[in-house]
């Protein structure tokens, strides 16, 4: 069922532009936890079209409402429902598009999936605004993961090419996270955001768009999460990430990086750390064999640009099967990064407490947040 | 269950090097397929260690053994299991690994998550051993997908930088995939894989590894097949992919390169090829939003260099917390990617026949190979 | 995860009577299927309280809510979220019994399993208030399967030992469905309910209970569908019919009975119906070999008499260690099957459509549904 | 997929009475273990046919024999398989019954699901041989479980209306459960178990089979093991049960008995055993809202009497539609009940050992015995 992601936690996504709320069913949550409904507006709020001038200038103010499996502020054992009403239901704007496919856009193979009877590469699974419910689902994932001691954080590590500071693998901090979130442009070096900003700017000069990859990293995971083969991390981490969205390629550490290194170079000596094994350097990203090291997670996301573009391009009509000239209404996204920061962040967080969830040994530390 | 991958079919490895067999159990195979036992021993064959001079001198003769779910050639409507015994049962090789664990291994964290108890990481789920009976299994996915006009191939993409010629995305055949296959250096460009030869010598020569990477590619899907979300064909494919040992990234279509495009040269027009609707260029990879659209499929897959070198390298000891040099006896791969080629199309198959039986309108295909 | 069932149907059930909505996630419905509101709303009032003097007084106006997956009456390719408002909720009524836990309920075992942390066995996932939300999903469900040719109903069988007239197992119709649906009290025969009726009055004069059994019927289901060893009908059925509480036996046929028969009694003929093969008797209830022969489907669920009762029992204090006698207050149904009938309509509802929705070869039943 | 069962534990049964050998494949065994062969041995002697007069007189020497998954007589972390080699490999019996269904029996089903182009109901996953390798599954499973403390039993209920002395549902110990063990027909009361020989004989003399009742228990299971809705013992063990060819019905505690009740009689009062709180009767059977409450788990199996039958049946000719007269060749079981019981037992082992590997909490108790 592609709406649903998850073996120990099950988060089920649900609604769609076209219809009255999108939502989240979350079941497997462990009971009494308390949740901060603030913070998962803040969270929201950091994926909201109106943060940036870069993005889409679509009022869509979202506030998640919990209806199911919470009482007096903490979970309850039964399944957590969150929506967010949609104020501004559009059922007409995506008509036009059927026939002739956006180039980038899964219209076409919607189409060829589902047929006609359904409208749905505009308004059902493969909308963008279900990210928004996945946020609310990351951002409880989030507040659970840090009462056991792990944080996380993402930054736009390149938009276009121009490169922002990437995090330092082995002393990456809470700070670099904070640093990052603070800032309407989540990068950690000013200055290159600023020219990742020419390049935007430029793009929407040009009715254009352009890509980027986000970098995320979590922080204070035990080591021993996770397993070998098909229980790997990056294998179940990897099956979130590319549910968002415009995500092309996931790589974990050095990632295609040390497919050009020698091994004396990419192996990352172990070291002592007081009592604790560490390793000195950190190309492996915190993960060998599948199992966290309990060095920093570091991962990055390839984004394409956004498909919809002003200019003119080509494409068919399906019904007639003649080639036909394209230009998409409306105003899109010039970047998705700038918003993927957060949902890249929701992402991991729903992944890694899944995974946690799974860990018998682990299971302590959820029963002391529960009281 | 770390050893199990899938949900239409269900592959699970089992053995281990220090084990009498290695072997895989494949249930949701449709019954009454022909199965070609040579062509299975053929593929075995490809990803032999003693087929290269670059790979590890262990002898291992590799004869798979179907004991369940075949009959007159044909497969029964029961599991399938097939079997290669191990002639040379190694129980003592690893032990002295276990204290002070190999840099850029699973060692350490398979001893975090383990303990002492069993010896997991030269023997058991971590072994690269067991990619040969994935390899059986997926000689078997790739013969019924052959069936289904579907036919997929892969190449040594880079060794240590050095890139080999990719696959065109739009005009790549079998012939090219024949080309690669045929060679003991699974190149499409020879110079390039001279080149490539000359930098896997002096890592030799010098006791050392290098990574690479292996680009594959799958022609023949009809467009529809995946879904939005977590149906999607990246998403699912990265699971089996991330599942091949010393895997660290996995990118589709151009991936990582796109995040530096602009969407009016990233985006791919469609256009007409007779009746078929397809693109003029094919930066997607065949998948638009989880979806096949009838291009050819073509995915990377970056392998760090293999971490076992003879080079000396610092670690620690477990017991005594104290730090300690290390060397890794015996000999090793100097680099992964060479056999790996194959073990990527076997994952690859797997990977698409599991989607491929879960699409209720292609089951046609399959019902017209058992008759 | 306790809250969900189903393979290609997911159904999730959330709330409780503590919390503001009790609800239903539904992922997995086929898109662009009609659901009739009206109808879902009749099917509930069939399961509320206020329908018979013998259930429990409170007023409970269960109105469902369909919030999402539907656009236009027909579902979207969304999941289905569907709530009803609880009006009344109770926070307190069950505090008394953590301490001192009801014999024949779950307080006991409840609290073994999750501590004392979250008051579970009142409103939690044991409440048999979430059966209204089965009742909107098994609602959803038995609509699609109607319009697919499958009818299914069911009725009182038993009462305290007092039978119903049983369905004719060969030529049970959509007519007895009908006869035991428009009765406040539903059997097939009405000097029987009467019986039934005395029997259940009797109990509530003495603060007593009274346990029954329902029998329920699908007619329509093609021959084929089901599967051997863990694929099969009865095991999947068994599954949700076991999810209803109080449910502590189910048999498929002729059930319990067939085990006093010899096999020449217990076979079913086979013969010809036009060009029809069906059997002339029904012993098999419609499943041999976990696949459904076309013949009606009969089974039928043991529930226990509701533990509630008034008269005083024996318990003991779990934090003293003290033996206790308890009375429970508050008023009950004195008998569950009264308003278990629609229940386990709903639950075979669910179950054959998860059923229906893994058949490929019957796909094309539910394309014709959403056009 | 049919032939898997289990969610912490994955059992997949494999093979034939057609093909070379039936076997099993069980993931998700903890690693360490220390598994008996012998034991195993002996388990399966239980369900041997020449093990009764009554029984199939059929030789099958079925040798276990483990080729994967143990090393050194303890379980490693990759899944076991354990084969039985067909020393009489049967590939033309059968075929005569193609186009004539045995009354009963799945032939027509079978046909009707997969077509003429494989010989299922005789050969493939209908087969009675397969609930050899459950046999093995459930040896091991049942190891496993006694080192933790639960031990279990069953012993023929009834046969054609005849009944055994029940277990005492308060009182019954591991004496009881070898009793009926150490007896070549499983009855607790010998005077019973002549009568219940008796019917057999007179169905066999008959050309007849007769059906019964198995009555299975575990003891020693900590309270707490389960969940409510659809983690309940009660659905997660019929899905087994319900696998086992020939079962239809299943029932916990005193099931279909307690439809007979008033709650008066059937709750059972809580009451002090030293520290360990207890219930005064057992009509619950150990299972109270799906979670074990520590007392002894009761369940009982109806089975249908065997279909095969000398005696001459009517059934149809699927090819011409003509009605036809069949008599079904070959010596059959007259009454599987004698042969179920080791079986019952374990598919009782193996859907506890699966429950019991999802605790959290019970993991202690595994590594401990690892250790």
């Amino acid at each position: 069922m592609s709406s649903s992601f998850g073996t120990n936690l099950r988060v089920t996504i649900s609604g769609g532009s076209h219809e009255p709320h999108i939502g989240v069913t979350i079941a497997g949550l462990p009971a009494g936890i308390p949740i901060d409904l603030d913070r998962i507006s803040q969270f929201l709020a950091r994926r909201a079209p109106g943060n940036s001038i870069f993005a889409t200038p679509r009022k869509e103010p979202d506030i998640p409402e919990i209806i199911s499996g919470l009482e007096s502020g903490r979970t309850t054992n039964q399944p957590l429902i969150a929506i967010i009403r949609n104020t501004n239901i559009r059922s007409q704007d995506y008509g036009a598009l059927r026939d002739v496919p956006r180039p980038g856009h899964a219209d076409y193979t919607a189409a060829v999936k589902y047929g006609g009877s359904v409208n749905m590469a505009g308004g059902g699974p493969f909308s963008a605004r279900l990210t928004a419910p996945l946020c609310i689902a990351g951002a409880i994932a989030i507040q659970l993961l840090g009462g056991c001691g792990i944080h996380l954080g993402a930054h736009i590590y390149s938009v276009g090419g121009i490169q922002d500071r990437p995090f330092d693998p082995v002393r990456v901090s809470p700070a670099d996270f904070a640093l990052a979130q603070n800032r309407a442009f989540p990068v950690l070096d000013e200055a290159q955001g600023e020219a990742m900003g020419e390049v935007i700017r430029a793009a929407m000069t040009d009715g254009d768009s352009v890509g980027g990859v986000v970098e995320c990293c979590a922080l204070g995971l035990p080591a021993g999460l996770g397993g070998p083969m098909y229980d790997g991390i990056e294998g179940r981490l990897s099956q979130i990430f590319f549910g968002i969205p415009a995500v092309k390629g996931v790589e974990f550490g050095n990632g295609f990086q040390c497919a050009a290194l020698f091994g004396s170079q990419n192996n990352d000596a172990f070291c002592m750390e007081g009592q604790t094994v560490r390793t000195v350097t950190n190309n492996h990203g915190g993960i060998l064999g599948g199992i966290s090291s309990g060095m920093p997670l570091i991962c990055r996301l390839a984004f394409k640009p956004t498909p919809s573009i002003y200019r003119e391009q080509s494409s068919v009509s399906l019904s007639r099967g003649t080639t036909e000239r394209l230009q998409v209404a409306g105003r899109h996204d010039p970047c998705v990064v700038v918003r993927a920061v957060p949902i890249v962040e929701a992402a991991l967080g729903i992944g890694l407490l899944d995974l946690f969830l799974g860990e018998k040994a682990l299971q302590q530390n959820i029963v002391n947040l529960a009281n």
